[in-house]
């Protein structure tokens, strides 16, 4: 049976990958575009509607301001995607923006931008949650009025997939962007040829009248176009995204990334400014707060997203487009949220292997860790929604400074690099293609910094200050736990002379009654030869414990039976205090207390046992010399719970060979694993 | 320092009593009185208000019945306290009604009482908070305008105190408790000269119009009746608890439990009545809702208890009495209230011997188990006061079916005593002495069973069901777990023949990194002198490992190095195969792993170590014929939690002599514990 699944399962999630197998899974550059893509086309979906609405609290005459921005943030993103084409090259081996940054400018900016990523993580579940919830709800009635809920069930749905184990093929990945992709640009051409051809396209909201929310002009003006332009920028959110996932690309690899990352951009690039266009041409209009804005909509009027409005306008005679585009806008959306919860796991990997998280996060198989890294992350995502209330244009305020802290700290870095090969570089061709590239990083520095500083003083006081606070306290954690694992490191550093053998074993047994666990730690501390051997009990009730001494004189157990009278009666204290009692005696050796321990099927069965045991261990371990010897007893439920586990092992296993998280960090990927000799020889 | 406040605690505490010292806290009438009747007393100050709130309903008229009512509570308690003192007799050692359920009816009744005392403590708490708070709320207008938030103050107050470990002295009780006696009989006997000098005395109430909440004649007037009177039988509730303490009496034990039964049933049933006829005499009324049945109350009026108003009234001129009786009223409540914190975990402890709770429980000086019970009555206690607003009279509908159930078994327990003792009696004089107890009982029985009826009648839909349905979810979990526990048991029955040694041991110690943790675990696993001993790394990163082997080169260990290949980057798998492939080589060799695990001093540093280790424990114990053995490295913090930790054990011995806990379960304190010559003879 469970052979049969295993089989079914190979064959829907296919072989596990092993790591030295990895190198098979190189990716071309058409699966790579959607696999590493999702998240930067996707934010396409929001950014300039954002800008909209913005803009919006000023009324329509603001609007005139909508495509000067549009460029702007384009310009931004030519900008960005030139500088990272120079990650690209520069680090082929996939460096991150935490890579680059620490390598680069010190492991404090490096820690600042993995505080600025995994802030960011959580965000993108958020906001590409509730955008894909907008744009399905602007197609689909039900899900427009229970934004929150359906949010809930999306990340819910997401959050039990990734816990399960999906494995996102390249084509899984594929599919949806490929499709979000053609039915956008069928949209723009159709909406541009219309155009051109003086055809007619009315939004739904073209006919309302958009008032402002207050009197805007001057310096609030100019505070409102910053901000505006600061929500705009949301659109270049994920276009790191390729220069982690270098090493994932076919060769060569580094040009390969760098087509794809040019590719990338261009197609954000004339998204974006295509609806911004059509946007226009339609006359839709998006309100901040279309309750009160939108004098002139019919009562209880649901403000469609904008790229559902501009659908409608350009598939007038044709409403299955209009579907088609909301929906794969949706389906995009819930890709990047997906996409956040691959690459969360993975930094936290790469942060616990600089100890700067818990250190079994590094193993990244590990099943633990990496539920915990998604129970986490959609635990706070789920919060953010709520809070919120699935609103893109409030959640949008928190998102960009992350970002933007990462895409500073990152080209700062690029900067440093060039300028440290360029102090060993003698080639003159090669020094001006550095100076070439040092260039565009610098430029790219120059326009993120002086976009951060836009985004802090636009966005602080609208929620920004809450990822802010978050980024710090991450930072600050992240800092306390390196010192402590250096503090550890030192204090057990090993000298050269250290292995003193104690010169006696001196063994007790734990005893409560005589039974089968019983019996089987007394054999297996015979087993080890001790020098002493005695069991212990502690007497909490004297009935019970003449009852014991009579049936182990009768048994004639061959080891003699020690008793501890427990006045308070407690069980902790006396033994504790009869093994620092022999300890004393004879401070050379070693106790050894064996345990008879339950083990057992089911979480509330482990609480019925060994508690005792397990609180006594824990105050044992304390006491130097004393060493402490669980000898398990499986009871008979404990078996199907050990199938169970070897079976959820054999499921992570199907796992590992996820691409993204293999792509993003694939040191061990690209090495056949140096298979060292065992040497299985014996000691003696 | 440690020494210092260690004698300061002392000094206040006292010195922690050992069990064998329990003797000499046997109390005087006068002390047992106030420690065991503090919560029968208590429910004075709500039971008669309750009458007049649930006659209410049917306006003022229905008033007439009140003393009538009172008249059949009072013979009821009359009933009860001649039944319980037949307890005290037959059961010196202080049968509580589990007990006397269990040993008659078998363990289901015996459960079925359990449960209903483990409801009931809770309710005691909920109750007995929101009549104190109401009470205190008449005197303290901030008070009584907060009546939650006080509840939740008091029971966390309360909650705190217990976590800390307070110690109750006779004294302690003896003075609130004395207080509120001589207070209430002052008040009594003021108002009945009073009364009898024809001197007027008008409750602030009295001039208000009471107006009927909806017509009440025939069969919903005897229903109105009926109800009123399962209310006011919340006076009996605590009459149980001396027969539960009976051994902490002076000799004769059974005469003087029973003589303090008497007088505190006397106490109840003076000032059950007297309440009731001052209440009458000063023209007292109590709505059930005061807001719309009160015609003629000042806007804002809040509505005294039944004890304050008369207080208000008898005190007339001298407002000082007024205030005290509230706060002695007050008082007593929070003690009575206290008294169920001290209850619930004793009861658990008995419980837990007899299997029905999980097992640590048992040992009733441990702190954990302890904690537990406390933080989980008061969390129940404060969802519960919470809910339902902190309003008495709500609460009161769930809180007497519990009472009435184990009065009700305990009497059909105390029938079938009788029975089995006069089956074998052949004394004449004796047996009309049984015969004569056993016919209190059956009254008592009858009583209790018809008021048990009627409560289940009157207030099943008004509450009562959830006090049920929680008491089945308990009686149900209590019954699963001893099924558990008998299971394991069978499965463990040691046989004669069990004790075979394995063959040869084979060592393994898991290495990660050359410290001295692992310099240390090699140590101790070597002066075990195992049959054969290897080092054992497990490859998650090749290079890391290729380090690891050649420092182990360098440093010339004593120990061969076995590196297994992990092909999938996890540490539990190929250790948990090799480790089986070792036992299906030689199935008759015991398998030793030694694991070097960091003692650390915080919550959150265990977080940041031995996780991996842990896990991988918790699977090894799975296979048989493995033994896992920690050894310990004390981390430096690690030495401050350990003094925290003794410290802490400490203060529990503190906690150790309390008398109504001891008093409860005093089996071991009656006896000296029968201390066993250790044999501390060598194996070999």
């Amino acid at each position: 049976m469970s052979r049969l699944t295993a089989a079914a399962k190979r064959f829907v999630v296919g072989r596990p990958f092993r790591s030295d197998r990895l190198a098979h899974t190189l990716l071309p550059k058409r699966i790579a575009l959607p696999v590493f893509a999702s998240d930067a086309l996707s934010s396409v979906a929001y950014a300039p509607a954002e800008i909209f609405t913005v803009l919006s609290v000023a009324g329509l005459a603001a609007y005139t301001y909508a495509p000067w921005i549009a460029i702007t943030v384009a310009f931004v993103m030519v900008v960005v995607v030139a500088s990272y084409r120079q990650n690209v090259h520069a680090y082929p081996s996939g460096g991150g923006d935490y890579e680059v940054a620490t390598k680069n400018l010190g492991p404090n900016f490096g820690l600042l931008v993995a505080s600025a990523l995994l802030v960011d993580y959580i965000l993108t579940v958020a906001v590409s949650t509730a955008a894909g919830v907008a744009n399905i709800g602007s197609a689909l009635a039900v899900v427009g009025a229970h934004p929150v809920w359906f949010s809930i069930l999306i990340i819910t749905l997401v959050t039990a997939a990734n816990l399960r184990g999906i494995r996102e093929s390249g084509s899984a990945f594929a599919i949806p962007v490929y499709a979000f992709i053609v039915s956008m640009i069928a949209m723009l051409l159709t909406g541009f040829v219309r155009w051109l051809l003086g055809s007619e396209m009315r939004a739904e909201s073209a006919g309302f009248h958009l008032q402002p929310e207050h009197a805007t002009a001057g310096l609030a003006l100019v505070f409102l176009l910053a901000r505006a332009f600061s929500s705009g920028s949301a659109a270049l959110t994920g276009v790191e995204a390729i220069s982690n996932g270098v090493p994932a690309f076919q060769k060569p690899k580094s040009k390969n990334a760098a087509t794809t990352l040019a590719l990338m951009g261009g197609l954000s690039l004339v998204m974006m400014l295509g609806l911004v266009g059509l946007a226009i041409a339609t006359g839709a209009q998006i309100a901040d707060d279309p309750a009160r804005q939108l004098v002139g909509a019919p009562e209880g009027y649901y403000q469609k997203t904008l790229i559902a409005q501009i659908a409608q306008a350009v598939f007038s005679g044709f409403p299955v487009g209009f579907y088609i585009v909301s929906f794969t806008t949706g389906l995009i959306l819930i890709l990047a949220c997906n996409t956040a919860f691959n690459g969360f796991p993975v930094l936290g990997s790469i942060l616990a292997q600089d100890r700067f998280l818990p250190r079994q996060l590094h193993t990244r198989g590990d099943r633990l860790a990496f539920s915990n890294g998604i129970v986490f992350l959609a635990v706070v995502a789920l919060i953010l929604v709520i809070a919120f209330q699935a609103d893109v244009t409030s959640l949008i305020q928190l998102y960009i400074v992350g970002v933007f802290v990462s895409f500073t700290c990152s080209q700062a870095g690029m900067i440093r690099h060039w300028s440290r090969l360029l102090s060993t570089e003698k080639d003159p061709t090669v020094r001006r293609r550095m100076r070439r590239s040092q260039t565009i990083n610098a430029v790219g520095f120059c326009c993120t910094a002086v976009v951060l500083v836009i985004v802090l003083i636009t966005k602080f006081l609208a929620g920004a200050w809450i990822a802010i606070a978050a980024m710090a306290v991450i930072f600050v954690t992240m800092k306390a736990i390196r010192k402590h694992y250096d503090r550890v490191a030192r204090e057990i550093a090993a000298d050269e002379d250290d292995l003193v053998l104690p010169s006696r074993v001196h063994a007790i047994v734990l005893v409560s009654k005589i039974h089968l666990p019983t019996m089987r730690a007394l054999a297996y501390a015979r087993a080890t030869r001790p020098d002493t051997l005695e069991a212990v009990t502690v007497s909490v009730d004297p009935k019970d414990t003449e009852a014991l001494a009579r049936e182990w004189e009768d048994r004639d157990l061959p080891v003699a039976l020690k008793v501890i009278d427990s006045p308070f009666r407690e069980v902790t204290r006396p033994i504790l205090d009869y093994v620092r009692r022999i300890r004393k005696n004879a401070p050379r050796d070693l106790v050894a207390v064996y345990i008879p321990e339950y083990v057992v099927g089911k979480w509330w069965e482990q609480i019925l046992h060994n508690q005792s045991a397990l609180r006594l261990k824990g105050r044992l371990l304390f006491t130097p010399g004393v060493m402490v010897t669980s000898v398990p007893w499986q009871l008979s439920s404990s078996e199907a719970l050990d199938d169970r586990l070897r079976q959820r092992a054999d499921r992570e296993l199907g796992l590992r060979g996820r691409i993204p998280s293999s792509a993003i960090q694939p040191g061990a990927a690209s090495e056949q694993p140096g298979r060292l000799r065992a040497r299985d020889q014996d000691e003696r």
